[in-house]
């Protein structure tokens, strides 16, 4: 199968994914403490932080996936269940994202925060294993082989899977907000750092991208 | 009309009915047997059990319904009306997945499983007639005619639906989580097994498929 | 601006707000007149008859939306306004069909289905409105030029124009699931009976359509 | 990174934010002042006001998201993180939609109208900087460098920053309603009024876009 179809849907799905971030953006009412709008808002701070957290990172893990696939022209079976399971994963993530935010200042706090951890874990599972499949398979699906250029990049990129599992942990510590902060530094560092581009090469200003002609 | 128009709004269909899922994923609220949300969270594994039957489930449609795409370049207005009906009961999954989550420990978890059920087939019959009206239509809509070898693979598509009726019957019985899992144990299947490729044969390691020169 | 740009993201909005239709699947509860689950199940068949009205109806509006800009290469600004103005009517129309789910049973039944069929009244509008433009703007739009044929389907498109606002006075008099049934029954009609296609002839059996060489 | 990719991605997350929209349609339930269905449909004109005024403000986001993009073919790291903010603050507009829907009849008007100020001068404080980036960055970006014409429409287009930073005072100095009809005409403003095309000229009637040869 092409593996424009195979993007197009994961696309999709990342797409709606991110936007039903929104949707755990609820105020709790007014209380005792809070009894006007403009309080409440300003006491829901902490559903403005889950909401950015879990933006950056699906965000970033949209980026991370089309520079996956970018290495191959068509995509397998193996490859397309692979993808699966790795989606759903990101299509969970706004589910732990609302108990963070609805948690975060109240008791649960700590096992709000080690359900979203746990979700991101499988998600980093899911982005090695997607990983690795393609830069063992890449001439097989029509990429471009660069069997050293790529191997060496797995483990710089499945280090984010330990720094999620550290966050867990500190998260089941007691340290919710801490394991968070953890979450939300990894996803403005991946902002910055990134996989090798297709032709092992960046585009280099005012030039083509060589890698695609 | 050019297929890939179809495709791609199926594929919009596909993708947002399977990320809707997550919004099935609830916890029932603090109870004297689940006082701390970590309880809430271990007493919930069937909203997850739910939701990754009915992920894989989807998922697996989604596959099966691009192979079949694939075999034809345009839809004329019966394939189109078809593939309508086949989404109408793609896209209700999300609501008795739902009640599945909600009544398998409770009262109700026979009618709940008995509703998915009944979606699942039809959804199978859907697929069976958007497969059967490619198989007969395959040279009008710009497909390579391959009667024999298409014709052979519809007893074994259509096995599907016998597999969701059986556990339909299941659940009606008595036994819901027996027919989930029959529901969950065919996803998995789907995952290996699968329908001709467009050309008639699976591309070969390191070749070029000969289906999409 | 190309117009496959224009149809994408209208793809898009049309897939979302069709499979948003399913939120509004929602039982009432027990009550003392459905204690169980299988009560509800069956005594929500308003849900599911507006939810396939309405399923229908969108469905059949993308199809006509896409033979429509089907005749066009190009979008102009007051086009892509006009089809925004159709879209938000769109958009909306899951909420009439969550009200009259609700009440069609109820007291409000009047109110709900005369909502619905505004509703369906305004993106009538939108589609007579678009049908239009792109008729009298074929050429510029970068269209095949065929005033007479094109301009002879108007009056036959903007007639469900007509049968909404009668179904719309059926149920402002008191008979909304009448009324109901008028909106199934047209989109039913429409199933069968459509706009010319762009090169003004149907696609040929076996033949190659001519308007996609 | 070929810059369709990112407008997919970006046209997918638009679309479905303005479909979402839908959702904060919803009925207070009846009360002593409207007991009918009736009633509480006619007063809920704020949920129709606010609906309009956000659907028309992010289907005017979404055209100039494209004039923007069309000026490029290729789109590098930093444009990718600017335009992951921009939706950021997009994906967010329903949730104060919401706030106005439900409060601009009741106290938390104020507050809920300067929450919706916020996110669109957040969304403008985006757009300025995407535009910014394109136009200083347009030569490496694969687009033709028309330094002159393009910078020159750089205060034009931050005027809506501007604009929006008024109304937000005006809704917080206590008068909502009329920050919501600033915000409303705004919306129709640029429904007419847009940035340069691709080829620094509009299409001209009847003639081909010299920008899309």
């Amino acid at each position: 199968m092409d593996s424009r179809r195979a993007e197009a849907f994961s696309d999709g799905v990342f797409a709606i994914a991110i936007t039903l971030l929104a949707l755990s953006l609820r105020l709790p009412g007014p209380s005792v403490a809070h009894p006007t709008l403009a309080d409440q808002l300003l006491a829901a701070w902490p559903q403005y932080f889950a909401y950015v957290v879990s933006f950056l990172t699906i965000g970033i893990m949209w980026m991370n996936h089309h520079t996956m696939l970018a290495h191959v022209s068509r995509v397998d079976r193996p490859l397309l269940v692979i993808n699966l399971l790795l989606l759903m994963a990101i299509v969970v993530i706004p589910f732990p994202t609302s108990l963070v935010a609805d948690h975060l200042q109240h008791p649960g706090a700590g096992a709000a925060t080690v359900a979203y951890g746990l979700v991101l874990i499988a998600a980093s599972f899911g982005f090695a294993g997607l990983w690795i499949y393609v830069v063992t398979h890449a001439e097989r699906l029509g990429g471009q082989a660069q069997p050293e250029a790529l191997r060496r990049s797995i483990p710089g990129f499945t280090g984010g899977l330990l720094v999620y599992a550290a966050g867990t942990v500190v998260a089941a510590l007691g340290a919710p907000l801490v394991a968070l902060i953890i979450f939300g530094l990894l996803a403005v560092y991946y902002l910055f750092e990134h996989l090798p581009s297709p032709a092992g090469a960046p585009a280099a200003p005012g030039g083509h991208d060589p890698g695609r002609p």
